[in-house]
């Protein structure tokens, strides 16, 4: 079975959702959401590595920490980051978590939240405590797609992927995902916040080991401008409903698998919804000395501006792209690098290869850019995707108002 | 006496310049440029730490080399880097200072090379050698201001500047300088060039150890689009016309000031001149635990996309300037940070101030703009300059095209 599209965090069983319009953005739409365990889960989290952590995190952090990992309600807003808002914005974190436990008749350390949206602006807390209500009788199996809707920002489509696994002998589990990106997409995430479910029971210390690891493998591998926000989130909810219990080593080797592979999907999507991205663009970096050098090589080409422009311009000025990998700081000898547009190499051996010019304007005027840069330094490898920068990026940027 | 801006290469005595249209560029625009010293002069370098270096930089380190550091001429072209180009592209930088020498009845070891443009295309060398006796006959005093033109590539006006300094009972000297720019502008320098004479006398090593400190503080603090380029490269020559020799730590000191001074002015206008900029920034970052940190803050900001397209669209959207700060490297405690806008405190001890958001709109709608991020984590301060990124940028890079 493959991955299913129209569903996310209500595919895995025992999960309910819902999305409301509570006003803290002033066009009307969607902007507060939740995602309800009908059986306490687990749950493991990964955080922004920004030095200023927005309050929600830091919240949801102390909820984690005194619950032993233990969770039943995720409430989530957009329109305001609370991020850079002190004491007062603390303590609007707190109240979201607590009046959503109130009325769920549930513990307070059981919810947490995540927030998207301006920075350094007080979160409209009365608009959250008078949505509540409405989210928590709306809350149904089908409303995750309301739940994908609410969290949105600059994202121009709802992010959602499931799938499904068979283990032998003992049924199947799933896992379901939505995520919110667009802008400020960047290794060790940006503000992008992602919430996944799953029925496997999976204990504590490997659900946070396999969405570690998934993360670094799948977020932590996409860049659209370089930025890394103050409240990038990823969430994960293990409820066991589907009474799949997972504790062998292969089976835990297929449920990280497959969380890998939801979550590498949702961060493609979010990369094809980059502010602006009129391209995606895949750059294969090989036979490197270490994975993080293949990463940090595919993202000084991801980040580098004169690179995203060209590729916008559907210019192949792959001279660019070699100046970026220069300015990398992995281990290689830039005499043994060798570079291919598509199946076209470029560059090899210190040497610019005799291409046909209009066979290279062709690939770059394409929707998908595939670059390879071959290191010959070692036997690594690493994927990064990346968009182009085009005038919508400035024009989202430079009008997002605060 | 204060700077002068009419002028630049050919104020110090003893040198000349001039500049032609060879037919590199296809406008038949000036793309070739050449600097003559009457009286061998001794040289300093400063190179790209890409690890891509052009063919022109390995050239003129070798002539650097073997010639102890001294030079009679610089030969400098537009609209082809000569980057990326292998063995071929060796030939060609060797062909542009062999046939320069032999025009001027020189040692080949005596002249350095410079090119700038695209990255990856082979140097019509015939342009280069036939437009070399044109440059020599019209070599000039007030050559300089051709000189400065011939080196432009996206940069929108020559950028030039020279001072002269008096020492009590020793005389006088004289620093000149010019440099092109405009894209690709970043610490460690960039598609940059910058040729600086003085007829000064000073000695090799105290030469290089005052170009490689005014470097650091001043193109090294400077930052349009974080990418650094395979050709960046600053020369200094000089000349000893003026009879002044350099020699008391004092007298040094008062040259070294001199230069920093010049090279700031230059890096200033590079900034200005940025692809597409319409606001010049000033980063301050005070108390930092060490100079490295200031820089290193200073160039978060000033690299982050996010930052840029809002100070572009003049939105006072500072929760973007701490998130850049949050993401750099440097030492300091998040709940000590401070972030000014001119003189308006809008963060402080964790806490939002409270601010008149119409004074913040007017300061944002500057052509200049100040932030000042106070981390109070130690004594160090430093300076970062950067402009916005506009709509231009992307169009410039788009469309510049191979």
């Amino acid at each position: 079975m493959g991955f299913v599209y129209d569903r996310s965090v209500c595919f895995p069983r025992g999960f309910t959702a819902s999305g409301v319009a509570a006003g803290i953005k002033t066009n009307g739409v969607d902007d507060l959401g939740l995602i309800f365990a009908e059986s306490e889960a687990t749950v493991a989290a990964v955080f922004t590595l920004n030095r200023f952590q927005a309050a929600p995190i830091a919240l949801s952090k102390r909820n984690i920490a005194s619950s032993h990992s233990r969770a039943k309600a995720v409430l989530v807003n957009s329109g305001c980051a609370n991020s850079l808002t002190g004491k007062r914005g603390l303590k609007s974190a707190e109240k979201m978590a607590s009046e959503t436990a109130r009325q769920l008749h549930i513990g307070k350390n059981r919810v947490l939240v995540a927030s998207t949206g301006v920075i350094g602006r007080q979160l409209p807390i009365e608009n959250i405590t008078e949505g509540i209500p409405a989210l928590i009788n709306s809350l149904s199996e089908e409303g995750d797609h309301l739940f994908s809707q609410s969290i949105m920002t600059t994202d121009k489509f709802p992010k959602q992927v499931a799938m499904e696994f068979e283990l032998s002998r003992k049924g199947s589990f799933r896992i379901g995902g939505t995520a919110k990106g667009a802008g400020m997409i960047h290794p060790n995430m940006a503000t992008m916040l992602c919430f996944l479910t799953t029925d496997a029971d999976v204990d504590r210390k490997k659900l946070q080991e396999a969405l570690s690891e998934s993360t670094r493998e799948s977020f932590n591998t996409i860049t659209i401008d370089g930025d890394t926000s103050t409240n990038d989130t990823v969430f994960l909810l293990a409820n066991g409903a589907s009474g799949v219990k997972l504790r062998k080593p292969s089976e835990l080797r297929t449920f990280s698998e497959g969380l890998t592979a939801v979550m590498k999907e949702l961060a493609t999507m979010i990369v094809r919804d980059g502010e602006g991205a009129t391209r995606f663009v895949r750059l294969n970096v090989e036979y490197a000395y270490s994975y993080e050098d293949a990463v940090r090589v595919g993202r000084a080409i991801g980040t580098s501006p004169l690179v995203k422009t060209a590729i916008f311009g559907g210019d192949p000025n792959w001279g660019r792209v070699l100046s970026a990998v220069g300015n990398s700081y992995a281990k290689y000898d830039p005499s043994k690098v060798e570079l291919r547009i598509g199946d076209v190499c470029v560059f090899k051996r210190n040497e610019p290869q005799r291409v046909d010019l209009t066979r290279l304007r062709d690939l770059f005027a394409s929707k998908e850019i595939e670059l390879t840069v071959r290191l010959n330094a070692g036997r690594e490898s690493a994927q990064v995707f990346t968009c182009d920068l085009s005038y919508d990026y400035v024009k989202i940027n430079g009008e997002y108002t605060t």
